[in-house]
């Protein structure tokens, strides 16, 4: 019996409860939405999913809850502000360990995502609900499993270029618009030993979460965001004493430390 | 007459006030040892060099002297907590915008660098003065100019993998230690405009910047870095209006922000 | 007086001379044109520029014209297949000790860019003289100097994804189509010490050499491209004498080669 | 029941049946050995191995053979120059498909590793039976599963940078030299949808694939290098007829060429 991919889907939940047009596509929050689409593909119980949001104390994210998460989605939009440092700081920490990460449209400007990518993850944007289609740019890429050529949203908002973002490891996916823009809609970064997905299609006031092919590419990020290893001490600084050396020196100068003492930082 | 390319060296400027080891090896503070070895070497004026340190107001970073700077030099160590949050927000939106940043020893702990990098920037360390060779892989990079195969440092402090970096996009250095460690040791990245490069070499006890071979890299560091093209509106979210669309098209359907209001953040 | 950058467009000139379309738009081929439209941009003498083409002997690659050449900008469409493979070697060799080269529109094909990036380089692709728009991806980049957010051709050839390429190390344009698909258009990598920049927009029943904003991007690609620096003996591997080793080392078993012998390749 | 991932290990078993400190080492050839290591690891049967050598019609590299490995471990030193062109374009084909190639220590100049790299794949050497101590860059990437900090060898053949490859995609390992020199000894790369790793200690003199931290690698890169999706057509390049264009669009000028033909190559 191998080892279930533990998800967690986390949303900031409030469109869903405040705004009329999103309640209607997300009665139950997108979260709930996601979670359903993937367990729909999840033929073999290869996953075990969960969520969170961010009006949970903690936001949800509490330390046992990352520690024991192995894939985490994110979805944020009006509140990113709302959310606490100390919470980015540990979710960065638990991705540079080694947990996988799948930010999903307007979540470009998560402080989660800007703090891992260390850029401004700005961009253009229209909402006029035009049609948008995603060109997969590697069609032997695992989170482009499943899928034809393209996938056809015929209802979306816009994001154009240029995007704010370090040079992509991998593109999965490239975005035409109606309107007369591209996007780099799916984009591959590791960190750490943690995969970082973003995908782009978007927002709440369209069924997104409802797409066939949206549900397969989430489903896809899932399983190739999941590492099944780790760096625990990712963030540690330790010294070698000169005794443990493995190859014999011996102190030519003194430094500034003494001996066992922690470095700066 | 072709633009010279301005270079401030900031250094947090503490150990050498305070140890007397580092005060006899650099009497004026590193940060004038670095731009002297620029100076020596800048036959051509193509450099205009001025420093700055911590205990300035704004630690010597204001809005001004950093719009104006082509190429930053940081160096930190056991102050990287004293410099503000704010002036961090500043850098990085400048090299965002297409800054250099030279980023020496130490300052793999700043502030300033973890925010570009969005990774731990961890390592190991030791001080026992031991001999570190800096190996060339690559060398017909502009960074490893007017070298041999390799830099010899009889005296350093020692760094040692892992190192908790994003993949460098170009590696120009790699260190063989005595102790038998190997350290990523020149390393390049872009972040948005910026170009950004990391040198190991250090500590303050060594009189690291007195050796000709490292101003010769920092001088070519500071040539490499310099992007004379510059992203104005790096972290700007415009609106794109469905009037000035460039394929002409309808709304076909309601989104969340009235017209002309701001994106959320 | 600072060394000028000696510049090279081949083209294999060959639909100019057989097809009325062709030679209406291209009188004197397309070498030509592009020739005098980085010219144009010349303002203040930094390039000299000349040109060659397939039927020259040697392809006009001699080793000694190479030898001088500090960036290649390569055209080839129909007789890719002619090109022999000596030639490719040398210019290889060449872009790996520095050589810049800027490969165009159908240029994905020719022997040369195949060889550099080890993959298909394969493509989809439409006549139909459709509208292109190509998106700068990154507006700092030297490569994206003096445009404005795209470039706008009312008659191009169509090239779709997916692109049969290595990642691109720096992405500069991304294309959007009339009919409906997107294309990497703008792709920077590094291969050795030499840059190397490939720029889709064709093909030769359209004046696309003529317009200004292609001509103003040849012209900034040809100054990114020019490396000053080089790596003269990137093909060798020589072997390290047990005498010259830097740490002194004791033979502790013999090995297959004699002292001073080659190794196998 | 989930497939097997069906491993072939080529070696051009040579050194093997004419020296006689390489045939006392691996009696039965480094294939048998390498292929008993994984299998030694495999406990829940995840993989299927076989062998092929250089000898056998093909080398052992036959259409049908290769269509359905999935993992292709590569061993040649001296006969490299034997390698029929015809094989290499047949491995290369099946990589940029999906299939993951691991490239063994020597392997660094064989024709398969050049093409698909582009690159000179140039190094230093020195036969010394020198200590070198491989370090554990991302000690959370799956290909460094169950080692510790770094790997020691207590006997190999040196290779020192500079390394002629492109920029690694990921880096896994870097050697430490008893003599003085690094290396990038474990390095990651994607070529179309096929992962490549290469892996660098050796040689044939030394019981290097008997050891138990050596065999571990291998069988962590058979894992990782195995891509359970493919790309099929990764190298054709079709038309795409106006009529079956997305986007309806009108031709608005004549092209080169006629409808259905084929591109140039």
């Amino acid at each position: 019996m191998s080892k279930k991919i533990k998800v967690l889907v986390w949303n900031e939940f409030i469109h869903e409860q405040k705004l009329d047009v999103v309640k209607e596509i997300y009665p139950q929050g997108m979260h709930q939405t996601i979670a359903d689409g993937l367990a729909s593909l999840d033929e073999t119980g290869e996953l075990e999913i969960a969520t969170a949001t961010l009006q949970e104390p903690e936001h949800g994210l509490t330390e046992s809850r990352l520690a024991e998460t192995d894939v985490l989605f994110w979805w944020g939009h009006c509140a990113h502000g709302d959310v606490q440092d100390e919470i980015v700081d540990r979710v960065q920490q638990r991705v540079l360990e080694g947990m996988g990460l799948v930010v999903l449209h307007s979540g470009h400007f998560s402080k989660v995502f800007k703090r891992l990518l260390g850029t401004s993850c700005a961009l253009k944007w229209r909402e006029a609900g035009e049609r948008e289609r995603l060109w997969v740019t590697n069609p032997g890429h695992p989170i482009a499993q499943g899928l034809g050529p393209c996938i056809e949203l015929e209802n979306t908002e816009m994001y154009g270029e240029p995007f704010g973002i370090p040079e992509p490891e991998e593109q999965v996916f490239i975005s035409w618009f109606e309107g007369g823009e591209v996007f780099r809609s799916g984009c591959c970064w590791r960190r750490g030993s943690g995969k970082i997905f973003y995908f782009r299609p978007g927002h709440e006031t369209y069924p997104i979460y409802h797409n066939k092919d949206v549900q397969q590419v989430l489903f896809n990020a899932c399983k190739w965001a999941y590492n099944p290893c780790s760096w625990k001490g990712v963030s540690e600084a330790p010294n070698v004493s000169i005794e443990n050396t493995l190859e014999k020196i011996q102190a030519k100068s003194g430094g500034i430390h003494e001996e066992g003492q922690e470095g700066f930082r």
